[in-house]
């Protein structure tokens, strides 16, 4: 190496050593007769002392052109800092400089290398690379290898064998867009990339393998959101001879495992809810449980009260805010405005408050005398200080904006921080979703997932109704695993895509080889995947999974720092016999 | 889980206990009265006995209807078993069977499921996932899953970051053809998969990540050979602040620790050899060292004396097979056979043999006197039993036909042996390569591979004389990896794009986002690449990677199992904005 130490190891210990130090400027202070360096690299910072009339001439004339982020070579003897830095793991010390070599010279970059910076969003995603060195975005990379290191410890210690799966292979129109690689060998013929491994590890599970997991790439043509990405990565598992309780165990212990190991919490066993529960209590199948807040259905005690409003109302909904009774009329007004913007989509909202002498003085006064108001109180165990929130209107919707309103009030409150982790399981998700638009039946997990046997007898009857052996991770309020038992039986799946709309023909066109596969000795199996990057940000403390992944694209799918996609060469084209149309069709 | 224990674990210490195995049937022999049934799980064999008028009737019944590959839960005692079982794990125990439940019926595979398998290739390949349950298969999954953890253990534990790279990145034309995926929302764009993430990892590298790594996919559109996969694994590496001498060091390392870990082998010490070396005594840059038979050359010591062939050789080099003195007239035959084919392309096989009196008996008597064969004999250091093999030609054409009758002789003489294991090191490779055709030079590891600055000044006068510092690790024969130190410096990378007749242009647009990269900052680093499946196949002691991938492609870079690549949608070609052409343009 060229150097004898990083930047990040030298102490009071190591006073008298002669080292070489490696690493980039992070700044410099010339007081005159004193020259200070602040050297850098991924392990810390190191000090480093020159001065007039000790140092030599020609090292001191080095180090007085020297820029931010130039890469330099020092060396010199470790000596006691006289004014120690508490602060920095390397404070006590610092290096008395005898020469100095810059190894690379810098331009000044365009925005600062600081843990603060003044780099708006948009330059540092071109200059990725630069912003990579900034401590803060280091450090979330280097969570995620600590992540994958502990996740593979943990499934190798349980005996899972880690397989990968091709990443060349078939398109399939059910689920999102592929995205698909013209193949010159194949003329006319496509490959596509993964939306996951699926189908290869359910053929696995065919094979025997009995254990398998993947820390893989997948990929989606989706239009973006703010939080998507084109190729995303997940923690890929699937279990032979295993009922969903084994499963729920088996990946809560890993959740468990990386809690401790990277972020050194403790996590208690994981509650388990039903989907049924957590729409009825949250509105919303990933319920952040790090606060109560339930809902609670006041429409059987309001009606009858000729309140117009929550006369015509399929539900009526309330939350208690503890302690948000001196909210303002214009906090108030806020909220008010919050639940009628459009994404939220109610029409109102009507709240009451809990006096300090237990009497309710609510909006709706009017129709609703201190009486009426008691049962409010005691359905939603009010007490002095508390504050009812209360939505009315189509049962879904209502729920919905009511989830988005609990969500709002938990954060104005303080209920959501980002360091505490309250992880559950939602299970018994229905099987099925049935889509409007397409006039049929979607899968609300995929083709593959296992319905309940005891809610089998609904399959002509009521579809809508079929539980599924489904299963979501949810932590804070994110969903950041889910699975299913699948299907092993022929017969079963063959149904299944049919109630999803395919042609015999079709299934067999594009899942064959997996029908196929079951009839020669398919053994009950299931799994699941983590959002990997999602786990990450989660565990970082940040919403955005972009902060952890290297090099991230733009919500335009663009690469902005190498500038991908790009046009390719005619004779690329030409070799892959496909040609561009100017025009899209309509 | 449905069973209690795995079909590998029980041992004499069970008897007695209840059990509840899942598996396979192997296999199941009725004697009438007895009915035995080997169950099989990725864990081993056990197998279940069944007695007429102890078993209950249903249960026997249940037992006379299995076919191979059916799915068992069995139920049952572990008890004794009379005629032991010395080679399996399980030998000592039988499972007396109480219940038996069929999990999911199987068809009669198409070829058997044993260790011997009476099934081609291709069949092999269409049921993938049936080969993938015989033991051999499973094996060689095994260990690559033995290899990534070790080598992931390795290098985490020595402060590398697994970064994974983006796959969607940017066609460069530079090096083998690209996969290229195109862009919906970017029409008339395309993504490329990555050759390697070379220019990613010398971003991170100028990022300050210090160590990198990453266990990844990359793609390459070639016309396949044999042994060529369209997306294949390597184990990918960065160092910064690194001499050649660092990365030999660590990697070395690496080596060893495999060889340990997964082999239970110790490995000396790797030799270095120079390129020069390897192809002026194997005529080969991978050199075989498992035996010696190094490259005599002959061409001064055979002049002179009016035979044709030699007088007009630019080379005479010679190879002494050890003890291969009593070869027939039929195996010489063969052997200059084997040098004439057209892939070997020499003209003709000169040999001679040492006699048990020390004379040398050659196939040119004529013109070599016993004195003028003592010669021969003297440089090759011949002993009685000695044959000397004999080529003459134009150099390079020659040492590359001498390597393949090397090899050849070593194999015949059993001096290959797959499982002795002898890494090397080969050094000091050309910097560049003139391609006649293109009439240009090529870099001959990649254009970020620095040249060694003691050579730097053959720039204008002789750029073939240039050596890089780059490095290959050969194992028997095989190159598994290799890399180099990069350039750090922008004029010098400008320099090298201009050598290798990329205008400023090209070299800004392909690689502009590196070409900035090195003006903010970047230290000096180097790194390499091993190839992973082949790596694993070495391990394996196998010669074909096809073994140690899950679900490999075929030579027409076709899937057999799932079809693909296969024709989309007309949807997603207008989505696209991308038509076929039927015809390919010339």
């Amino acid at each position: 190496m060229l150097r004898t130490h990083t930047c990040g190891e030298l102490r009071s210990e190591n006073i008298g050593e002669k080292v070489v130090l490696t690493g980039w400027v992070q700044r410099s202070r010339d007081k005159g007769g004193m020259l200070w360096i602040d050297l850098r690299d991924r392990y810390g910072i190191t000090q480093l002392s020159l001065e007039e009339g000790k140092t030599p001439e020609d090292v001191l004339k080095v180090a007085r052109e020297l820029g931010r982020e130039f890469v330099l070579k020092a060396e010199g003897t470790v000596i006691e800092r006289e004014s120690k830095n508490d602060k920095m793991p390397t404070g006590a010390i610092e290096i008395k400089v005898s020469t100095l070599e810059i190894l690379n010279a810098a331009k000044l970059p365009p925005f600062l290398i600081e843990d603060e910076t003044d780099g708006g969003d948009d330059l540092r995603m071109k200059y990725r690379y630069l912003d990579l060195r900034r401590n803060p975005v280091r450090k979330n990379l280097e969570l995620r290898h600590k992540m994958m290191q502990q996740t593979r410890a943990y499934l190798d210690s349980r005996e899972f064998i880690e397989v990968e799966t091709p990443v060349l292979i078939k398109s399939t129109p059910e689920g999102a867009r592929d995205f698909v690689v013209p193949s010159r060998m194949n003329p006319g013929e496509f490959y596509a990339l993964p939306q996951s491994p699926q189908t290869f590890k359910q053929l696995l599970m065919v094979s025997g393998f009995d254990k398998y997991f993947q820390i893989v790439k997948c990929f989606r043509d989706e239009d973006l959101r703010a939080d998507r990405q084109p190729e995303f990565t997940q923690i890929d598992c699937e279990l032979s001879f295993v009922t969903q309780e084994d499963i729920l165990n088996m990946f809560e212990g890993l959740a468990k495992h990386l809690f401790k190991t990277v972020r050194g919490v403790e996590i208690d066993k994981l509650p388990r809810m039903t989907y049924a529960d957590a729409m009825k209590f949250y509105g919303n199948d990933k319920p952040d449980t790090r606060f109560e807040m339930k809902f609670v259905e006041l429409t059987d005690v309001v009606k009858g009260k000729d309140f117009k409003v929550f006369e015509e109302a399929e539900l009526v909904v309330a939350i208690n805010a503890k302690g948000a009774a001196t909210y303002t009329r214009k906090q108030l007004d806020e909220l008010t405005d919050f639940v009628k913007r459009p994404q939220i989509g109610a029409t109102g909202l009507i709240y009451a408050r809990v006096e300090a002498d237990g009497n309710v003085k609510s909006s709706v006064d009017k129709f609703y005398d201190q009486e009426a108001l008691m049962k409010w109180k005691a359905a939603l165990q009010g007490e002095p200080g508390d504050l009812f929130l209360v939505l009315a209107g189509a049962a879904d919707k209502t729920r919905k904006a009511m989830s988005e309103l609990r969500l709002e009030m938990g954060t104005k409150l303080g209920l959501r921080d980002p360091n505490v982790f309250k992880p559950l399981w939602v299970i018994d998700f229905p099987l099925l979703e049935w889509n409007d638009e397409a006039q049929r039946y979607f899968a609300m997990h995929h083709p593959f997932t296992s319905p309940k046997p005891e809610d089998m007898h609904l399959i002509e009857s009521n579809p809508s109704a079929i539980r599924a052996n489904a299963y979501d991770m949810v932590i804070n309020g994110v969903e950041v695993g889910g699975g299913s038992i699948r299907i092993h039986d022929r017969e079963l799946q063959s149904r299944m895509f049919k109630l999803l709309g395919f042609t015999e023909e079709e299934a067999q066109n594009q899942f064959g080889f997996l029908l196929n596969a079951f009839e020669y000795g398919a053994p009950p199996h299931g799994g699941l995947a983590f959002g990997f990057d999602r786990l990450c940000s989660l565990f970082g403390g940040s919403e955005s999974i972009r902060d952890y992944i290297a090099f991230p694209k733009n919500n335009a799918g663009r690469d902005v720092m190498i500038d991908a996609p790009s046009p390719i060469a005619q004779e690329q084209l030409d070799e892959l016999r496909i040609g561009l149309r100017t025009e899209a069709k309509a």
